[in-house]
């Protein structure tokens, strides 16, 4: 693997041997990697989580990760994306991990770099390392993903994760669902209503409403949102036995999930954060190697 | 020590065994610290010297430093604190340094996560390291801390710095008088007059003007403030023999203190910024090693 | 050498050894320092090539770099450039690299201070180690500088790159010609018509129009500046035989430079870039080397 752009780009087999490879790392088994590289963290977007799970990974890896400042750099001279990574090419960096607001900003730039690229998030894309710890998670949970019935509320058409998490548990042969209104539908089949989901989900795995895109409108209404599409205390009341609640975060606390629902014992929330550490270490890992 | 958070927290003998551990650290003493351990520098407000001083102490006590950037976090998306405090935990970090412009924006962190926590100054709160610091050089300077005189000027009521001396330097016996206009005055019992307070004075501590809280009126006049409550030249010329200047900066050169004090032989202004190396390493050493 | 601010600072022996330096550096000579030293990079313009080259270089040394973000540092809060360096040499930094937007910003920092400082660009005034680079990439591609005809085409009157380049290429003896509309000549005796320079030049070397100074008026196009100043691919294909392209980027596609040109084959552009680590390496070393 030269770069990961897209989950699409996986087969099973290399989806099962990364995370095959992360559980290892979990288990505390040590990096494989020959030589140090040196790598940088390109985020276009704001982030904590995916950048500093990155960041972690690096560390634990024994990377040398020089730092990119994305609202200090030659990007607000009029540097394309192209010429900045071809500069940081030259001056010698092996991987890339790039956040950036476009969609397939990346087309143009494989296959004309020399650079590893990992996109750490696309605009309304693919998102691959996030749907690579969701489905860890999901199978450290219940063994296998076979079978296993999730469903995914939130604004689905917009959602990277969404779609990342759609292609690759539909090829391990899951059923995924998906709960929203209908304006936010895409081209998913949607539900409108959490009864047709709720009885039988493995996984409910919340995403946020993103107030940036959705809460402009003087007809959106927080509390109209919780009530109809969140997960709320009564309808997790109600959720299968066994089944666990997952979400991307960070979490409007209160809209698309009630507060207390966050560290509930079903949560697996901050589990998915921890994960998220060993996915990226086993993708980074697996595109450095094939570096030598 | 799991978190240090204010001086309030801190009993003498904690005080002097950080005192005494930075002397021995400024001396050349090795860290002592059995590994490695991951801490990130969360300041949600503009800072040089408190923010470089820890990457310096983490650096020399070995350890390895995450980046956080608050301007370009998941803070901009709506994410509150304790969920940032949370996903860092997630990832693995073992200790965070926060700066926050919130009044004991702690309430509420501690103990309700395992990551320790280090306030680097919470609003107009504390600012505990920045008053280990100052009573370090003071003790440097003069051997011991009790019945010394000392006269902190400045806006003391909105002082994190004037709060945690205030407490430190009172439990270890030194006289601590302050010197200010009525209305930043506060809870303090502060003069209005240099004459009451000038003569005797071991150390003149004085506090930034904060311009962005005080320059603002029409009626402020830096000139003004300067003739009636800064360290002038003609003032320095009648400090009691021996008398030493400091201020935690960054300083207004002429508002404040005259400008050519800032480097006057006995200001120990810089002495300060040195000293805050050494305090860091002791405080999260401390903090560290109790972890294992 | 204690700091490095300007070319004019340098003999042509000083020159010729920090060349040669980066040459064995580039082969693969490993660092010759006898300890680690700490520094940071204090870059108040916005810079992606610069300050991540000057990262790579600090990196390659086995130097310690603390992270300096000048939009959240205490030159916020009004504190001036040198109480900045003067804190962070109390802090223990060794070197400091600078790049800030005043001309000149060094006068009065050299020769207060123990920190070395490093220019990573002053203004309109000087930019050594780029013209350092430029230097070493003519010399790798034409053996000597002797002799060689160089012209820089663009905004020379405002151009650190072009001044730099003037004052070190006339010490070796190379004919520098300058290329610019009337308005950006300044104290340059600048041509006016590309056919004056293009057929007999060695080096052409285009400077970036920046649309923050340039791009400003209505009566300026860039299709005309292109036509006019550019190097068009009609102009490029009548360049000399063995001639080279340079651009210090980065680079405006279309405007000074033809798209198709930027990865021309006669282009250096990238392999610029990629020198300016080894001569970072070369003068950090030599400066770091000169505090024991």
């Amino acid at each position: 693997m030269d770069h990961l752009l897209s989950m699409k780009q996986l087969s099973k087999p290399d989806i099962s041997g990364l995370l095959k490879r992360a559980g290892e790392l979990k288990a505390g088994a040590p990096p494989a990697l020959n030589r140090g590289y040196t790598v940088s963290n390109l985020f276009f977007e704001p982030s904590t989580r995916t950048k500093t799970s990155f960041e972690m990974a690096e560390r634990k890896l024994g990377l040398s990760t020089l730092p990119f400042e994305a609202g200090f750099s030659s990007s607000l001279k009029g540097e394309t994306l192209y010429d900045t990574v071809k500069t940081l090419e030259a001056i010698g960096l092996d991987a890339l991990v790039i956040r950036h607001p476009d969609d397939r900003y990346y087309d143009g730039l494989a296959g004309r770099t020399s650079v590893s690229l990992i996109n750490g998030g696309d605009g309304s894309g693919q998102h691959p390392t996030q749907s690579l710890l969701d489905l860890f998670t999901m199978q450290e949970e219940f063994g296998a993903l076979e079978g296993l019935k999730v469903t995914i509320a939130g604004d689905v058409a917009h959602s990277r994760v969404a779609k990342s998490d759609r292609d690759a548990l539909e090829l391990f042969g899951a059923d995924v669902r998906y709960l929203c209104p209908a304006e936010w539908r895409g081209d998913f089949d949607a539900a409108d209503d959490w009864e047709d989901v709720l009885g039988d989900s493995d996984v409910i795995m919340l995403l946020r409403v993103q107030h940036e895109r959705h809460g402009g409108g003087a007809d959106f209404s927080h509390e109209a949102y919780h009530e109809r599409y969140g997960l709320t205390e009564e309808r997790a009341a109600r959720m299968k036995k066994g089944a666990v609640i997952m979400h991307p975060a960070p979490v409007n606390r209160g809209v698309e999930i009630a507060d207390s629902l966050v560290e509930d014992p079903r949560s697996r929330i901050f589990r998915q954060v921890e994960n998220g550490v060993y996915i990226r270490m086993a993708v980074l890992e697996s595109i450095l190697k094939g570096r030598d």
